[in-house]
């Protein structure tokens, strides 16, 4: 009850992530009693008045946030990211299109391969997944495209979306609400939440609903998306706290501008650390240039030896999880939209001092 | 964070459901900090030390709570009991029988129907779900009969489990954990969290190892009960702090004495309850005496007239929750593992001054 901010480590880890702490000081208030009601957030039957007011303040900030129409349906569901990856083929048909640019990417098309025809339409796999495929073979007549928007390991980026004669199907588990988007170009976006919307145990998904169509009947009831968008994602209990959570980022992300304001900050993050590891020798970014996630900023040390040195000289200092994906190994700072930018400062000014010393 | 116990409406809704307030105080020290480690219990990777650490920990406490031997496989997941309605015939087979004896188990029933050969074994419809058929037309060659254990709209429950050739498949979202359970009767056990396990978005799957040999690879990869099982819940990120609020409920459960205990807790709660409405004209019980639920109390006024009076009148003593489900209207107490005596004794207090003054 008495943490204060200040003991609070500096939370680099690529997910679950670190929220803002003032998120975390409302929910805290709320834990065991709502607003004063006397029964805590996640005590709420999600039929009552008090939980229906939340669940659709969340929806109503998600939409405000990215400027999503009535031609779009928000949902809630459980099971990741990864039930996505078969729920899209389930849904939408299974003749579908992948850039693989990732082991998201990757673990996407084998569910697709799983259910029906699925295609590689591109891939970094042979560079280690350093980069964004600049051409794709999309085919004309796919049921929909794939891309991961952001990839979390290699800490590469779309910094533009694919043109594609086929509704595009992006996997934004960790950039979503980072930045602005552009939803002309999609027809169907998800994410877990547990980056930058909340704590795991959610996954948004961002449909047009024209694309509900194609959902059979034939499905189990809880795998269609039909279901959930005619229940406002009320079909069965949802996951009442985690959704709360998300309603309070998406609060704290207005108060910070919204996703203009919010992307300008980002991209000021990542330009502090990318030009840390640019200057100095000692340090060799994985990603292609222009391929940079502003949300996963991936490394390496020029020795391997140092880097233990590096993550526990890190953790003395308040920074902790900071150690690179087992698949490509080196140093990662993961950025999202929580991180303030004094955190980035520490960092930067560790990374110099550590190479000056290296 | 200066909310009292005393300030805690006591909370009769049928789930998401109360926990007990040392469960909330303790998680609530940890949502900023988790254990003085700078992190808060749901910020933590999944993959990290310290939330490995409460993984297994959970497993382990739900483990020697219903005395699992390793014959049995314990998996976390999401997608609630209704997600385990399509689970079960996907990965058992899908020629299954089904004891319907209220909505859930008609809700299960249907997605055994749009998966296979799913047959109606005995039914109390009839009768709006007031008792629990003594009679079944188990068939010998099933892949599995499915039973709901407690039947919360209705206030029945299974006092006594049937013998069947088929594997026995209970849905106990609403009494899990309860009681001592006779695990030889049964192949698989599952569970939404959010009555008497925890928050909503977790849900637990017990089952007999020697069945997840019928799980095909050809189903979606998060669909199959193998992945989970293989991976112990940690294929993609799971629901973190539900999860961490199971064990926390586990942990409160151990130390008031363990399941023994609670059963002999709970039945005398609930014997208070359904003396107050045997003793009063103004109250009808509507579950068969020998069926009654020790979850879920349900009862109907004389007159329909002073039902809201009732409600009323509760509420302004800090009793909430006590509306019936609106398919068979009345009154209704649910009274889980979290409920205290002294609860239980306000409420009867309640009724009968309530029926005094009628």
């Amino acid at each position: 009850m008495t943490t204060t901010t200040t003991e609070r480590m500096l939370n680099f880890g690529a997910g679950p992530a670190m929220l803002p702490t003032e998120v975390w000081e409302e929910a805290r208030e709320n834990l065991l009693s709502f607003e004063g009601s006397g029964v805590g957030i996640a005590e709420l039957s999600h039929r009552s008045p008090e939980y229906s007011a939340v669940h659709a303040d969340v929806e109503e900030r998600i939409r405000r946030l990215l400027g999503l129409t009535d031609d779009w349906a928000v949902l809630f569901l459980t099971g990741g990211a990864s039930s996505q990856a078969f729920m899209v083929p389930m849904n939408l048909g299974t003749r579908g299109d992948y850039s693989i640019t990732g082991v998201w990417a990757k673990k996407a098309h084998a569910e697709g391969v799983i259910l029906g025809d699925a295609h590689v339409a591109s891939t970094s796999a042979e560079t280690l997944f350093d980069h964004i495929p600049a051409e794709h073979s999309w085919r004309d007549d796919a049921d929909y495209a794939h891309i991961t928007s952001n990839n979390t390991i290699y800490g590469t980026q779309f910094h533009a979306f694919p043109e594609t004669a086929a509704p595009l199907v992006a996997d934004m588990s960790s950039d979503i609400l980072s930045r602005p988007l552009d939803l002309d170009r999609f027809g169907l976006i998800y994410a877990g939440a547990q980056k930058n919307l909340g704590p795991a145990g959610v996954t948004l998904v961002i449909i047009r609903k024209s694309l509900l169509e194609r959902t059979s009947d034939s499905l189990p009831t809880m795998l269609r998306y039909t279901t959930h968008e005619a229940k406002s994602s009320l079909y069965n209990t949802p996951p009442t706290f985690p959704i709360y959570m998300v309603g309070l980022v998406a609060k704290w992300i207005e108060a910070q501008g919204g996703l203009e304001a919010i992307a300008e900050r980002n991209a000021a993050k990542a330009r502090v650390l990318y030009e840390s590891i640019d200057s100095n020798d000692l340090y060799t970014g994985h990603a292609a240039e222009g391929d940079r996630s502003l949300m996963n900023v991936a490394w390496r040390l020029a020795d391997d030896s140092p880097q233990q040195a590096f993550l526990d000289g890190a953790k003395a200092q308040g920074m902790v999880g900071l150690k690179g994906h087992r698949s490509i190994g080196g140093i990662r700072a993961s950025i999202y939209n929580a991180m303030p930018a004094d955190g980035i400062a520490r960092l930067a000014q560790y990374m110099s001092d550590f190479a000056a010393r290296a």
